[in-house]
This record gives C-alpha cells, sequence and structure tokens, in this order.
C-alpha cells in the first residue's frame, strides 16, 4: 500500500505570495491550493512528513514586538519561531484535514513543535550573513548595536538590518515522536522555519538567535527518518545552471556527482537556490533514493519524476 | 512501572506571575521552577499529559497586531491561539526536558499544535463574556464593533474591551495522536490555551473567534485518553466555600457529590474557580478516578492527596 516516506518542503508561496499583504483570507487561499498537491501524492500512498519555511511570519512577529517594546518585552528569535511553529502548523493541519476529507479520506495530521540542534561553534555564529526583522535608519542600528549587542549590517534592499546566523543543522530533537507518529499512519508536520535553534551545553539545551535554513533542516529530519524522497517546492521550475546567461538552461534528470559539480562551480546563489540543491545533493548522498526541486503546484508531478529538476545516485 | 496517566493543567503563573512584566528571563525562569515539579511527578512514575493556559500571551499577541494593524494585516484568535502553543509548549518542552537530563531521566517531551471543537450553536455565542486584547476608548470600541463586527464591552478593570465566546469543548481533534504518543512512552503537551477552536460545518473544520476555557479543555483530552488523574495547578492552595465570609474554608477532600452541591450553591467564582471546579467534577463523572485543585509549587504533594482539594467519587 505505501509508497514509502517522502519529506516536502513548502516555500513561502504556500502561505504568503509575492505582492500579497498577507492578509488572513489570502493565506488560508494560499495554502489551502497548496494542499490540494500534497493531498494528490498522499492519495497516491505515499508516507508524507511535511515541513516549511517561516522567513516572512517571524519578520511580521518582530516588527510586532519592536513597535510595542517600550511595553511588553521583546521575545528572542527561538520563542518567535516557536510561535510561527503553531501559526503556520495549525493552517497546514487544518486545511489538508478539509481537503482529504473533501476526498473522503480521514488520515490523522499532526503538527509539532521542533527543536533542530545546532553547534555553538559554527563558524556561520563568527559570520552572520541572514537579515532578520524591521528595518532601522544607521543611527537606530548602531544604538541597537550598543544596546543588545546585536550585529547589524545594511540591507541591500534599503535601510539596516539585523543579521543573524544560519548554522548548520546536526539534530532534530524531536525525531523519535515524529518517526513514532509516521510509524503509526499520521501525517507530520515538523522543522517548521528550520526547527528553532538550540544549542548543547554541559548537557542542557537553549534556544540562540539564528535561523536554519528550511531546506537543509528538511533533509536532515528526512535523512533521520529514512525518506525515500526528499522534494523540495518554491516559486520556479527547477535548478538553473548559467542563470541569466545565452547558454542558461534548466536542469532536469542530474545525477548527485554532476549536481555536486556545477554546485561547486558557484551555478547557484548562496541565498535562494543555493541550500535547495545542497539539501538535495546530502539527501542523496545520504542514502536517499531521489531528491527534486520544483514548482509548487506541480508537486505531484515532481514527485512522479515528470518536471522540474530531479537529482538521483 | 507506571502509576496511570495524569493530566496536569498549568495555570498562568507557570509562565507570567502577578507583577512582573513578563521578560523573557522572568519566563525561563518560572517555567523551569513549574517544571521542577512536573519532573518529581514523573520520577514516581507517572505517565504526563500537559496542558496550559494562554491567558496573557494571546493577549500580547493581539495588543502587537492591533499596534501595527494598518502595515501588517492582523490575524484572527484562532491563529493567535496557534501561535501561543508554539511560544508555550516550546518553553514546556526544552525546560522540562533539562530538568529530567538533570536528574539521568531521558524521556522525550513533544507539544502539539491541537484544534479543540466546539458547537457554532452553543449558546455561548450569543452571549460573548470573555474578554480579550487591548483596552479602546468608547469611541474606538464602537467604531470597532460597526467595523469588524466585534462584540466590545466596557471591562470592570476600566475601558473597553473586545468580547468572546468561551464555548464547551465537544471533541480533542488531535487526540489520535496525543494517545499515540502517550502509548509510546512520549510526555506530551497539549490543548494549549484550551485548544485552538475551531467547529465543523458540512464536513470542513474552520477556527472560530473564541476562548475555550483550558481547564474544560483539559477535562475533555483527559477523559479521552483514559486518565486516572486531573491535576489543575493554580496559585491558590484549593477551592474555597463561602469566599470572604467568616466562616469561609478551604475544601481538602470532596465527594463529587458534595462538590457539585457546593457548586450549584455558587460558591466558585465564574471566571476563576468556577471552571476548574466544574472541569473536576466532570472529569470524576466521567469515570477519573481523582481530581485535584491546588498550588502549581506542590503539584506532587496535591497528586499524593497531601494537600489541595482533592475530588473523589
Amino acid at each position: 500500500m505505501s509508497n514509502g516516506i517522502v519529506v516536502i518542503a513548502l516555500g513561502g508561496n504556500a502561505f504568503i505570495q509575492k505582492g500579497q499583504r498577507g492578509t488572513i483570507d489570502e493565506q488560508w487561499a494560499n495554502v489551502t491550493r497548496a494542499m490540494r498537491q500534497i493531498a494528490d501524492i498522499i492519495e497516491k500512498g505515499y508516507k508524507v512528513l511535511l515541513t516549511h519555511g517561516n522567513g516572512p511570519q517571524v519578520g511580521n512577529i518582530l516588527e510586532w514586538m519592536e513597535a510595542l517594546k517600550d511595553r511588553i518585552p521583546p521575545l528572542p528569535m527561538d520563542v518567535a519561531g516557536a510561535m510561527t511553529q503553531g501559526w503556520i502548523g495549525y493552517m497546514i493541519q487544518q486545511s489538508l484535514a478539509n481537503e482529504l476529507r473533501k476526498r473522503g479520506l480521514n488520515q490523522n495530521i499532526v503538527s509539532v513543535v521542533n527543536q533542530v540542534l545546532v553547534d555553538g561553534n559554527d563558524r556561520a555564529f563568527r559570520n552572520p550573513t541572514k537579515f532578520v526583522g524591521p528595518y532601522y535608519t544607521e543611527d537606530e542600528a548602531r544604538k541597537l548595536m550598543d544596546e543588545k549587542g546585536w550585529d547589524m549590517k545594511p540591507d541591500p534592499r534599503g535601510g539596516w538590518r539585523r543579521v543573524v546566523a544560519s548554522p548548520s543543522p546536526i539534530d532534530n530533537l524531536e525525531k523519535n515522536a515524529i518517526k513514532t507518529l509516521l510509524n503509526n499512519n499520521f501525517i507530520v508536520i515538523a522543522s517548521g522555519g528550520g526547527g528553532i535553534p538550540v544549542v548543547e551545553e554541559q548537557g542542557q539545551i537553549a534556544g540562540v538567535e539564528a535561523v536554519i535554513d528550511k531546506d537543509l533542516a528538511g533533509e536532515l529530519l528526512a535523512s533521520l527518518v529514512g525518506a525515500d524522497h526528499f522534494i523540495i517546492l518554491t516559486d520556479v521550475e527547477g535548478a538553473m545552471i548559467n542563470y541569466g546567461k545565452r547558454n542558461m538552461r534548466i536542469l532536469r534528470r542530474v545525477t548527485v556527482d554532476e549536481l555536486e559539480r556545477y554546485y561547486e562551480e558557484g551555478h547557484f546563489p548562496p541565498g535562494s537556490m543555493g541550500p535547495k540543491v545542497l539539501a538535495a545533493i546530502k539527501f542523496v548522498r545520504n542514502g536517499g533514493k531521489m531528491a527534486a526541486i520544483g514548482h509548487l503546484y506541480k508537486a505531484l508531478d515532481l514527485l512522479e519524476e515528470k518536471t522540474g529538476t530531479i537529482i538521483t545516485r
């Protein structure tokens, strides 16, 4: 009956699309549309484990907190990340259940609050690069750097912003719960926003102010649960080489060796396609059957290798 | 080995205490202290299922959203509730794990995002009584009533506030996942803030703007998982009768019949001890061995019937 475990990473366009303000009606419409694709995959007999990004949502929470910081003490990024797991997990859980109910399927779905371990000595902490939260003037930024010890840099989009590290995920702390749920035929939502980043110090766990790439955290989870397929859904048709040049082309079927060569040649931009390609490479290297990168609204076709970039051994 | 399943409902003082501003340091200190009690219970061999309130947290989120409503579209109460499940679930999950690690125990802990079903025709929707979110002037309030269709009333604490319904919980939509996790020896955190309130209409689930009482939702969950004990932790020593009168006294050991008589005589104020007493009555009536109401920092003594109000058949 089962076609194996597929881990699906949902990009930002599953929740808030470009040009939208992110009203609740827009969010429900986006999630509902995305979940039709996921339901198609479930209907084919795959065991599904979902993960998702949280960039715009955590951005909103940081802005909300900043606006009222004199009245309500703002909370750090680990807690903000946990909040987005509740927010987005709820929306996925409910809209996927509704789609399955329409089709007469009644598999149970559950989101877990999920911490992902990083190394406190990860090099990323020495060179924070991930822009987060509100935009400030240079004066405000310099004041915050003094007051809070934040790293702040000019954002190419204008203004100064806080930058945090994007360390590599090394373990998923709720992997046993996730495995137990999958083994008992639940559809699970986990590792949202790359997971809540935590470090271990003298046997104790503590949150850190960082953002783990959601595709790399998704890959770790996929490998930990022994998934067969790892599907990264985004707003483009697949990974491109020679981007912006006359010989630009989309990669259709590639071996992991081939893709790694392109990766090392610098074909994929660090902030966007880079981590997706790296996550796909890692998944296949770690024993996964197939990784794929493609468009959100072609998820089943992607899994069936009819579209997008398909990476195999 | 197992002493049975105990469902523990944590009150607000486990997270933000009276007089505190709710800084992150205060929150971690409060949760850490509360989790020592829970670890004592786990160490005695009980299977623990935790639930918690979310009043101040959801209040903060509603204030944050309101402050930036012209820039970031505010989200409804069901989503705000889901956010608090992530926030509080994370803090419990991490601090309880740290306390268990100190004791050399390594049971896994997991929070689930949890929807609780209510009846869209519940009488509570015709007479909303639960104050939520920011305070407004009467003029602002009247404008919001027109614009958004909110119910608003003068809050006895001053100013006008939104009121929402507090309907009765009728089902817990993630009960199967919670049971599976408990059966596999996980410590589970669920039904946070009374659960995310949802209704079912033509087979589809949808969030509603309401607040389910966390003790009543906790009772439902305790009964659904077949718990032996239901422990309601708060900031007083137990349920009092003749409150504020010369013959005021704390109830120590009561039968459910006795407690129901006091409840019907109006001894317990609706907003605070009333729902706790009602939840305890329901739990024992539904077949639970024992319910208890007492102080957060005496949780194990309460479970061992050495303190607080103990309710049995």
